[in-house]
């Protein structure tokens, strides 16, 4: 009898979730709203004059998209600018040939001077960690580290290599080096720099860091095994202080339990190159559409359904953070709270980051999700923004699409609206909108 | 006791699959070989001294991947020539605007000549099988049905709306049509013509055919709503009977059971326009990678195995029925074909067209595939080349990559390298390999 009503249910289910699935493969404007994102506005790292209209955008986008509510949340954001910036090196003999570079973000530049320095190669921390202050001292320490692509699982070559990104160029500094080179945190093919954010360590005195692509790296080290190499390096990148931001909310208010929280969220401020299109334009866009579909099929939720587009996950997760505090502040209770913000790919599963009797609900329903292409729910991954309610006790969750072409594209030039496709955009936001109903109804 | 073994086994065969996989991940040369093969060649329509190219590319790159022998096998194949071709139609008052258009492969054009005539629009078949011979007679006809979006499989949409290609031109010929417009067989959101075969059925009167864009065929219809519309067709394809080609074989002799063929394959021809990319430089080049790995890492196989790169898949055949053909007559004895005939996208499974006993065996390999997010066995796909083989009993399969991209490029001028994720193609390859390496051991 229980086993009978189980599958009635089930079934039922099934049927609604093929219909928000056809909604959204059919009506869907996720792809449209991604569009006008990237191609109006571009780019918007926190602080920007972009990062305001993208809060624009954001507040009408959810109206339209039918929310009972919208409205600003604020956070103060740390206001870094790159401003112009070159690196030369001398890659074949005397002659210093420009090289595609970016600073890392948060990172301090030259001031506008040339800093011309001898070149320190080295592959690793662990071979740096055998040079003495004095082998460093003055020079620009190269670290030619590859994103290892014999791991299938590009996030965790990401996670093997992003410490270059956060740990080397503080060690550097300890060791009085005058600026650190890091090869980008990349799998492309390509020769495109990819930044993304630093950290200076209490009591590290700032020096300039910046990111090279895959192809110069290789140049720049083996112009370094023929012998000394210089590099000049002029940048002017900085930070500014903090300006006034904000996070971007709309909600559909439940119909039987309003004071119930249910968060499909995304980060609406990228990195300062590309379009920010798959970071993170596409959460954006898909947790928009899960309220759409909700609203475009008259479903009336029990709890409130609540999308975030949250500010600063790039440099300081400060908009994250400030949603945290509120919500404590407030004493709102969340129950289950999703992120999409690792692409807009084909989606293969969603990563879990609770309590496991509430997994072992989510796994129960995973026969509805296979039929998607949605299987893999044994990853332990929520996401960023998100995080900070982890300490709330929130049940989160995390998107998680095909991870082959993220780190081809991530914090670079080349993350563009043209790489996102259409279908993989939509299967991913029915994805976060068919865990947002059965987190409704069964939660 | 005998679980013990099995999980050695497993284990042990587990240690082989990661050595191939850091070999492909690491040091794979399929992505060049595709960059080679698209960027030199480019597209290669049976026939084409493009196609001859590609036959010596193939040959070329067989022995560099280390073959024992490599050699060609004849094939007879249509020579189908497109020649220049232009379609314009009154979109808005009696002005003729130029729409993006593209023949279908085998079919014949105007012979230089500019058909004018009037469009009869129609959604499907259905409502043109309401229409009378009168009605339709020296009529353009339009089938303006779309492949449906709704599908989360694509093949399930393209298997669904292909008929368009295949029967329509048929059925319009049958009530006195002057020619065929369909709307491409695409789930792009741009408006490349796709094309692909057709084929006039016995008795039938040749009459030109052709597709254009998804959003062109939405613009035709919305015209032909507003009233009477012509357009004016000038095309001059046409066949020009057959030409000797080849398919481009190369082998790893078995150690131990030489007569026994273990096959992978893709095949070589490509459609005249783009570069042939995914369909199907991405197969041969992954086929190549499989006799380079096991040579690479010096495994000698027990059985032969095989790579098979079949000329003609795209307008005849001629390749994979040549090569059953031999076969047959020369005895050999085929214990397996798998083919790569559905873009180098990132693989989720293999599709299996054998007896359940083989079938149940390959499952039972599933957990040494997880990792790779390689997961799905059960769909029945083998391949359209190796299909021919079927009749002689072999156990036939196919790489099931993502499908949500093909057919936005499939048979369009998108499909390019640049299209071609360097991962996903690998990640294929090894798949291949994975598989060619399980069944040389185990069936």
């Amino acid at each position: 009898m229980l086993l009978a009503i189980s599958a009635f249910a089930q079934e039922s289910d099934s049927v609604l979730l093929r219909k928000m699935s056809n909604q959204i493969m059919l009506e869907g404007k996720c792809y449209e709203d991604l569009r006008v994102l990237t191609k109006t506005i571009g780019h918007r790292l926190s602080g920007s004059a972009q990062a305001d209209k993208a809060v624009t955008w954001g507040e009408q986008a959810l109206k339209e998209a039918g929310a009972d509510r919208v409205w600003l949340q604020p956070v103060d954001v740390p206001l870094w600018v790159r401003g112009k910036e070159n690196l030369k090196v001398q890659l074949k003999g005397k002659q210093f040939v420009d090289i595609p570079m970016l600073s890392l973000g948060n990172t301090q530049g030259t001031d506008n001077k040339v800093l011309e320095r001898q070149i320190l190669c080295v592959r690793s921390l662990e071979e740096f960690e055998q040079l003495t202050t004095e082998e460093v001292r003055d020079k620009i320490v190269f670290f030619n580290y590859a994103l290892r692509q014999d791991f299938i699982s590009t996030f965790q070559g990401y996670g093997d290599a992003v410490k270059y990104r956060w740990v080397a160029v503080n060690k550097a500094s300890e060791k009085q080096a005058a600026a650190v080179i890091i090869r980008s945190v990349s799998t492309g093919a390509d020769d495109a720099p990819h930044t993304g954010a630093s950290r200076y360590n209490d009591g590290v005195k700032p020096i300039p860091a910046l990111a090279i692509g895959n192809i110069s790296a290789e140049k720049l080290y083996a112009a370094c095994q023929g012998g000394a190499v210089k590099a000049q390096l002029q940048s002017n990148c900085k930070m500014m202080g903090t300006k006034r931001s904000y996070n971007v909310i709309g909600e559909l208010t439940g119909s039987t339990k309003p004071n119930e929280i249910i968060i499909a969220g995304g980060h609406l401020d990228s990195w300062d190159v590309g379009e920010g299109a798959h970071d993170d334009g596409a959460g954006c866009v898909q947790a928009i559409e899960v309220l759409r579909t909700f609203k475009a099929l008259g479903i009336r939720p029990n709890r409130t359904v609540r999308v975030v587009l949250f500010m600063n996950e790039e440099n300081g997760v400060k908009g994250g953070n400030a949603y945290a505090d509120s919500a404590l502040k407030h004493r709102e209770q969340h129950i289950f709270a999703m992120e999409s913000d690792a692409g807009g790919f084909v989606p293969r599963g969603v990563g879990l980051e609770m309590p496991a009797t509430l997994k072992d609900k989510v796994k129960s329903w995973a026969p509805l999700f296979s039929p998607y292409g949605v299987y893999d729910f044994e990853q332990e991954e929520g996401g960023v923004d998100i995080g900070p309610l982890k300490k709330q006790g929130v049940p989160l969750a995390g998107l998680l699409p095909d991870p082959q072409r993220y780190f081809d594209l991530h914090h670079s030039s080349n993350d563009v609206f043209e790489t996102v496709s259409h279908r993989e955009l939509k299967i991913g936001a029915w994805t976060m909108a068919a865990m947002v109903y059965m987190v409704d109804k069964h939660f």
